[in-house]
C-alpha cells in the first residue's frame, strides 16, 4: 500500500478545497469566447490559450481537472502536444489530473496506453503523466490490470454512463440478478481491493453517471472503496438529489465522501462569460461548483 | 446506401488479393530489425522507418493494414504524427486502414473521435483518415453512431474479444439466454442493417477473437451481414479452424466471407527476419499468411 495513493492524493486535495469539485476540459472552438478567437485564428492555439486561461482561473478553487482528450486529439498531433502541456501545466498549478481518455486494450497494448497516460515524461518513456486515466473494462480485468503498476496513478473504469443508449448494455440483467453494469462494479471492487490507501479508497475508480441515480445505490453497495467519477451534474440535467445515492455512508470530511464530481460546460461557458472578463466569469461558475457540492 | 461502401472496398481488396489477410502495425522497439535500430537512436524514427518498410513489403501482398494506435500514442505527438502519416502512405499503395485505436464515448466527444480518427486531412476537420476504426461499444449504439455518418468509412466494435479475461464480461450468461457478446452482436447488426452494401455485408463490423471459436458460430448466426475482424490467429494460437465458424455461410468468393483475418508478430517479426534481407522476410511471412487463408 504506497503512502500516496491516486487515492490518498485525491482524497487530500479535496479536503483542502473544501468539495469534490472536477471541471472538465473539454474546450468546443464555436464556443470560445470572444477575445480568445480574436487573438488567434489558428484552433489550436486558441484552443490551447482558453484551456490555459481555465486553468489559472480554477486552480485555486477545484481540485480536480478532467481534461478530454477527443477535444485535442481532433487536432492531430499539435493537439496532442497542447493536451500534454496542458495537464502539465494544471499539475505544476496544484490541480489533480484525470485525463478522460477511455482506453482499453488487452496484454501489450494496455502498457503501451499506460505509458501513454500515465508514463513519466522522461525519453521514451512515456508523456502525458496524468495522475489518472478513465478506461472501459469491456474486455476484461486484464486490460485494467497493466494501469494498476504505476505508482501513485489511478484509473476509473466505466460502470454506469450518463448517456441516453447506455441502458441497452448496461442496464441488460444477468441470469444471475445482476445488471452488467453491476457485474463491471463488482470486477472494479476486487481489482481495487488491494489498492486502498490511507483514507479507505482504492486507486481503481468508477465512472457512474449523475443521472443514473436509480443505480447508484446499488452500485455504491457493491463498491464501497470506489470513487465515482460522476459526469452528468448541471448541463446533463443531474442535481445533487441524484449526487446523494452515490456518496460513502458516514464519511465525516468531503474527500472521503467517494465522489468526484464533474461540470464541463457549465463552468467553461457560463452565461454571459463570452467578453473580455471570461476568466472571472469561469472562476465564479466554478466557485459556484465546489458551493453548492459542499452541501452534500 | 452508398455504391462505394467501406465494406464493399474491403470485399474488392480480399477478391484483388486473393485472401481476407490483415497486417496489424504493432512495432515494439526492442524486436526491430537490426539496420533500422543501427539507422537511428531516435526510438520515434527507427518505428516509422520500420513501418514504411512493411507497408512497401506487403501493399502488393495484403488487402488490409491495421496500425496499433497504442503503439505509436505511447511516443506522445511525434509518434501520432507518425501514424498519421503511415496511414497515408498505406492508403496511397492501395491498403486499406483499419486504425486500431479501441475508441468509444458519447454524443460530441465521439463526434471528436469520428474525425479524428475516419476525418478527411484538410484542414481542422480531420487527419487520421482512416479507412474504419475500432470501438468499443460498452457505452451503448448512440456511442456508435456518430462514426456512421462519415461517407466511405467503417468501424468495428468489440464483441468477443481474444484475451484470456474476456470471459469475466463478454460470457457472463444474461437472463434472456445471450451472452454478454451475443447481446453486443445484436446490437452490432442492428446498427450495420442500413450500411448493407452491394455486396451484401455492412459497414459495421465486429471484433471476433480467433481463440473463442466455440461461440463463434452463434455469433456469425446473429450478425448474418457483418464482417469479423479476427485478432489472435497465429502468435495468440489461432487457427484456421478456429476461424472456419466465422464464416458467413455459401459465400462464392474470398471477399464475401465475412471475415478479416489479423496476424502481427508472426508477419512483423518472423524468424530470423532481423537482418538486412527483414523486409523480403516481411514479405514471404504476408504472403504465407495469405496462402494459409485460401484454404478457409
Amino acid at each position: 500500500m504506497p503512502l500516496h495513493s491516486f487515492a490518498d492524493l485525491v482524497a487530500d486535495a479535496i479536503d483542502a478545497k473544501g468539495a469534490p469539485a472536477c471541471v472538465g476540459l473539454d474546450p468546443v472552438l464555436d464556443r470560445l469566447p470572444t477575445p480568445i478567437r480574436a487573438a488567434s485564428s489558428d484552433p489550436v492555439r486558441a484552443i490551447h490559450a482558453f484551456c490555459e486561461g481555465v486553468i489559472e482561473a480554477v486552480a485555486d478553487v477545484v481540485p480536480v481537472l478532467k481534461p478530454q482528450s477527443a477535444c485535442f486529439e481532433r487536432y492531430g498531433p499539435a493537439g496532442v502536444a497542447a493536451i500534454a502541456e496542458l495537464i502539465a501545466l494544471a499539475r505544476a498549478r496544484g490541480l489533480v489530473v484525470v485525463l478522460d481518455a477511455k482506453r482499453g486494450d488487452i496484454g501489450v497494448t494496455a502498457e503501451h496506453y499506460a505509458r501513454a497516460t500515465l508514463g513519466p515524461p522522461e525519453g521514451e518513456a512515456g508523456w502525458m503523466n496524468a495522475d489518472a486515466v478513465t478506461l472501459s473494462g469491456y474486455m476484461g480485468p486484464d486490460t485494467i490490470e497493466p494501469f494498476l503498476d504505476c505508482p501513485g496513478k489511478g484509473v476509473f473504469v466505466l460502470v454506469r454512463t450518463s448517456n441516453p443508449g447506455s441502458d441497452a448494455i448496461q442496464a441488460q440483467r444477468l441470469a444471475d440478478g445482476r445488471t452488467v453494469a453491476e457485474m463491471v462494479a463488482d470486477m472494479v471492487a476486487a481489482l481495487g481491493r488491494p489498492t486502498i490507501g490511507e483514507r479507505g479508497l482504492s486507486s481503481v475508480g468508477a465512472v457512474v453517471g449523475a443521472t443514473k441515480s436509480a443505480d447508484a445505490a446499488a452500485l455504491r453497495a457493491r463498491m464501497p472503496n470506489t470513487i465515482f467519477l460522476i459526469p452528468g451534474y448541471g448541463a446533463q440535467g443531474g442535481t445533487l438529489d441524484d449526487i446523494r445515492p452515490c456518496l460513502r455512508p458516514g464519511a465525516n470530511r468531503p474527500g472521503e465522501q467517494g465522489v468526484l464530481v464533474n461540470a464541463s460546460r457549465s463552468v467553461l461557458f457560463p452565461a454571459g462569460g463570452g467578453g473580455e472578463d471570461w476568466q472571472a466569469h469561469v472562476r465564479a461558475a466554478a466557485g459556484g461548483l465546489v458551493n453548492e457540492l459542499r452541501s452534500l
